[in-house]
């Protein structure tokens, strides 16, 4: 079986059924209307496209499509709002199956005060459950992405990352409800009860925790999932620290270490690279317009602009007032001895906000924006589009070094700009390599995926793995988990059969296929 | 088939099997020397006992049990230390069984002093693991359990607690190796790769995130696991409250919720009652010899000796300096309002700490000792053991005075005192009855066991279900996770019957049976 392309017709006979269970409106075939369902990067040419749109408003519906599609054998690509940009958005990996399409779930379905946390459902974007919030008269914050108009459920099943102290999306989600491919609605942890008092704070039941089998899988279809919030800080301090030499990215990767593992900084930071950091003010050719990779002297004078350096780093101190006067002193010694480096802060009531027009101190803060989408627009204006390039690694100078060196190296011998960030979490740090492109330049486009597609190994082989992937790649980058001849492949294989035995839910999905697909291998 | 015992022989074959693979001397048959395996605390007569301990020593040797066991279909019951006091130890669910008890498998086989993490084996005990880092000249700080004798791994694969900011020791664990029924050895997350830089910082791989399916399950042998570890905080600040009325329970509780979810109280306190508190000092006769529960004038007159109240609650502030003294002001503004409540504390410097005699604070220091295991001395003296009732629930009035009261009205009917403490996390909070009897008191141990399955499903009505079992009533606890007709347990059957078809690891664990065994449901 062809794994990229479902043969024209495939999806009639199931089509009819799902018109009659969901209403037609609800059913999307007209290539029009589909187009906000796929990959809002594609290039020109042969894409993964749906062959069909599917939009349930309830779990009983979401049954009735896992019911329809087992009749039939087809497909079906779950997203929760399919705005997983830079990774394939809501495209299907097998192009033409169905995309089921979670958006008109999106019902905000609790808030609780007292312990903090949301129960939603998986169309709740964050722009969503921010305002549902603030109408509520909520005074809790929530952690969002840069950009707000992703699913929040969806963004934590991703392993999506913000900048709040809860800015581990996954991490501090608690309790689910997942539609198996039999139609089975399950309750993981606590809700596994009847009546249960603590499914959305104590994050497991009494054996084994299911949740993380349903992140980055196909293993079933998450209509249900509690969010942690946290109380207002008294004092919210955005901070910029910019770094005017590469040579000094290494020692200040290991003076921001200690920082994180011991909480000085609470919230996630961003480290963006000077590339990156003008892609969210201009255009490429308003600093170079050469066809070859944005030369060093180039992104120098981009550096000097002021509020600039090669590096700078977006982070946020928040608490207590002596608690936040402590942390930013301490910030201060730690970062005062390597030369270049500067500081500056802003400060914030934490539970008075006034009306923030800093796209990053929005963020930080837990208040979507959409300001960032900017970026990739690079290249291209309205038509740019980027992939991702993920990869976690330790807070060392050593791996930020290397993956950077690495990174730089192949976009340029390719004739791309590396715009590059690093997310930093307490003890692990994510490299994302924005590789910019114009999506109308056909032959760019193919230079992006090829060049990073290029990456993929030479980054496994130095210890790099990607923590996320655009469904172009999901095969290689599986190719690269191969510690013993790929036992991690063989039992989420043998996951996949025994609860989906047909095959119908998001085949290929992170290089995961079904059974009756994997013969050519 | 007879769910709790093997018919005599059953292993026999095995057994010579066993012997080749692993030496004679680490295939245990003698009753005296399988004691130190099985349930410490085993009432007299009939009880799950092993029917062999196999000891190996290495993954390989692990691998030869299960091919063995997989031939004779002869079950195989998992321990790392099997010191899990009060859930049955090491003792298996199906009598007769092979007990596996990994305590060979003790090698400390890295320590990252830059990111702050250990990789061990299972064997490995916090005294092991405490000992190697002080031994190796590591300042780092490890979370321990009240008990220092058991294994590292074991406690965080049952989801056990500790009392330092690391206390929830699953959260604080990263990566995994596990060797499957089929032999098949699979590393999680960032291990799935040959060469990982990223295995023991960042929680997930590219793909399902299996770590959770591996905790209190039966479908793998876990070998290998990485474990957080903290740098030393400037000041170590042990602290009491002491509260003099059950009346001001659920007030206490309210003020200390949101303490715990903004971080002011960085630690896991315990809070404990007046019996528990006592028992870790005394005999039950120095106080009252009646046969009946201790009745309420008596724990008054215990929650009036200095130190003592109703409740006590033993916490830990630390960090730097001005931080640690604002969350103590903190602490002090929140509860200075509860009438009869009190707070003392200790402070010492936390990098260089002074030999701690009080256990309490030994082990809120990540220090490991066995001076609690005291209060399973209150009836019966060395013969004395407890089980463990143990919910989960949000920390708010209402549940603690709800699961308190059911707990003392069933036991004290029973003629059985309440001795309970309530562990308590960031968001929610495990409330542990030790239900404490004399082992060689048949009829008590009789009622210990009687009440506390009595209390199973009129906890889980109210909304509370327990966290963790004893393997006595495993399958009574399983029953009340019956939200969709029980869910839960077809769906962990179907992981059961797909990863272990042979049904040969821990077959009963937390109620999950393999297919051979449930015909009878």
């Amino acid at each position: 079986m062809d794994h990229n392309t479902l043969p024209p017709g495939s999806l009639d006979r199931a089509i009819r059924q799902m018109r009659a269970a969901l209403g037609a409106q609800n059913v999307l075939t007209d290539p029009a209307a589909m187009a906000d369902y796929g990959d809002p990067f594609a290039p020109p040419g042969d894409w993964y496209r749906p062959g069909a749109v599917l939009l349930p408003e309830s779990v009983e519906q979401v049954q009735a499509v896992l019911r329809i599609a087992n009749e039939h054998g087809t497909p079906v690509w779950t997203s929760s709002q399919g705005r997983n940009k830079g990774y394939g958005g809501g495209a299907p990996r097998v192009s033409g199956s169905f995309a089921l399409s979670l958006r008109r779930m999106n019902r905000v379905l609790e808030v609780n005060e007292e312990s903090c946390w949301a129960l939603i459902e998986p169309g709740v974007r964050f722009f969503d459950l921010y305002a549902h919030l603030r109408a509520s008269g909520s005074r809790l914050w929530m952690s969002v992405p840069d950009l707000g108009a992703g699913s929040v459920i969806g963004n934590a099943l991703d392993h999506g990352l913000g900048y709040t102290p809860m800015g581990d999306h996954f991490g501090n989600h608690c309790g689910m409800e997942v539609v198996l491919a039999n139609g089975d609605v399950l309750r993981t942890g606590m809700g596994g009860m009847s009546n249960p008092h603590a499914w959305q704070v104590f994050p497991h039941g009494c054996g084994p925790t299911a949740d993380g089998l349903f992140t980055q899988s196909n293993y079933g279809v998450v209509t249900k999932m509690g969010v942690w919030l946290m109380p207002p800080p008294e004092v919210y301090m955005p901070g910029w620290l910019t770094l005017d030499s590469e040579a000094q990215f290494g020692p200040f990767l290991e003076a921001l270490r200690p920082l994180m593992i011991d909480g000085t900084i609470p919230n996630q930071p961003m480290i963006i690279n000077a590339v990156c950091a003008a892609s969210a003010f201009w255009d490429r050719k308003d600093w170079y317009t050469g066809d070859a990779a944005i030369p060093e002297q180039v992104i120098d004078e981009i550096a000097k602009t002021p509020g600039f350096g090669r590096w700078v780093m977006r982070f946020a101190l928040s608490g207590d007032t002596p608690v936040v006067a402590h942390q930013r002193a301490k910030v201060e010694a730690a970062f005062g001895a390597i030369p270049g480096c500067t500081l500056t802060f802003s400060q914030y009531d934490g539970c008075n906000l006034p009306e923030l027009e800093n796209p990053h101190e929005r963020v930080q803060a837990g208040i979507p924006s959409m300001a960032l989408d900017r970026m990739t627009r690079w290249y291209g204006g309205e038509h740019g589009g980027h992939i991702g390039f993920s990869c976690a690694m330790p807070i060392t100078g050593r791996d930020g070094v290397a993956i950077r060196d690495l990174t730089r190296r192949q976009l340029n011998a390719d004739g791309l700009d590396y715009s590059g960030v690093f997310i930093v979490s307490k003890r692990y740090m994510i490299h994302v390599a924005l590789v910019v492109f114009d999506t109308q330049d056909a032959a760019q486009s193919r230079r992006a995926y090829a060049s990073t597609k290029a990456m993929l190994e030479p980054a496994a082989k130095l210890g790099y793995g990607e923590y996320r992937s655009h469904i172009d790649f999901m095969d290689i980058v599986a190719e690269q988990y191969d510690f013993n001849n790929h036992a991690q492949r063989r039992f989420a294989e043998t996951i996949k059969d025994a609860v989906d035995p047909n095959g119908i839910l998001s085949p290929g999905k992170q290089g995961i296929w079904p059974r009756a697909y994997r013969n050519g291998r």
